[in-house]
């Protein structure tokens, strides 16, 4: 990956050092695979940065990508690099120290999720925050975009963000710094092909 | 990630989990951002799986994935899951049990890595392969495609192939069983922001 020289050079005031350790907003978007695959990787690299990772996972599937829990509480519990947190809507699922009630409305459950990770924020608990999926949430209007927008633009500190899901809404994409679609060219479904253990999960 | 229904059900007289479980070539091309990382995304799960995953970089950079390979290297000691085994070409790179003459051009180099991978596949040494940034040499005349295409279609047994790198040669499309083009719809540096240590590296 070049890292090439910036296209243009801002007139911010700001020193190269400043600008480069800026904290990120970033989005993985699109129809395509990946979104959250990279966004994981991320999440490996900034352990290995010794930051503190976060995951928000917003949407309950079937797996709730076990495999990418797993790895990243044995990095975690290396001690060699940054901890990581994982949050899950649903089931079992404690974020404000307490237990969601599992007949909660799973909108309910997101805004929850969403005011936890707002109290994160203000407190700056971590240095990454994986928000898995939490574009559906927004599309579906269970959570306020110009809320989470306005939180993420006025974030303090050095706290970086990646929200993954497709569709992600405009508002969002305006106040991200590096926005990536990812767009389905072949995918093995089209040949019948069913989501297979350590591929797709 | 919805896993969904298969679009189609092929007439090819295999089962549910015969087609479920076939080897998958994938490849993460275009010109955006999380192609690798998306590609260690998947070597994590992997790993989870208990798989044997080798990487094989084939573009140096300054970095050289620094963040992925302490990672993936910390996961392997772990033992709880699958070994990594991580190839760089250029200096101190040793593929063929042999250090490569740090003198060589690095189209040598490459078709070295590329000799590895070959016997490597045949032996079936892995369950996935992160062949990151293949597509340069193949690109640049220094790996030919055609024997690529041929090799990664016909191998044997259950390896999965990851190949990273932008333009992907259509051969090499024609071949995949998933392919995602990462398209960049913003990026810092178009701000004049420069790459930084846990995002970038």
């Amino acid at each position: 990956m070049p890292q090439g020289q910036p296209s243009v050079v801002p007139d911010d005031g700001l020193t190269t050092r400043t600008r480069r350790d800026r904290a990120l907003l970033i989005i993985h978007t699109g129809d395509g695979k990946g979104k959250s695959t990279a966004a994981f990787g991320l999440a490996l690299r900034g352990w290995a940065q010794g930051w503190d990772v976060g995951v928000f996972q917003f949407v309950k599937s079937a797996k709730w990508r076990i495999g990418e829990e797993r790895a990243l509480r044995a990095l975690a519990a290396t001690g060699e690099g940054g901890a990581v947190t994982w949050h899950k809507m649903g089931e079992g699922w404690s974020w404000v120290q307490r237990r969601i009630d599992p007949t909660a409305e799973p909108a309910e459950a997101a805004r929850e999720g969403w005011a936890q990770i707002r109290r994160d924020i203000a407190a700056q608990t971590y240095q990454l925050y994986v928000l898995d999926e939490l574009t559906y949430p927004l599309t579906w209007g269970w959570i306020d975009t110009d809320e989470v927008v306005e939180v993420l633009r006025t974030r303090p500190g050095r706290q970086h963000v990646v929200v993954t899901g497709r569709a992600a809404p405009p508002a969002l994409v305006d106040a991200a710094d590096l926005v990536t679609e990812m767009t389905k060219v072949k995918h093995p479904m089209d040949a019948g092909q069913k989501g297979q253990r350590g591929i797709e999960w």
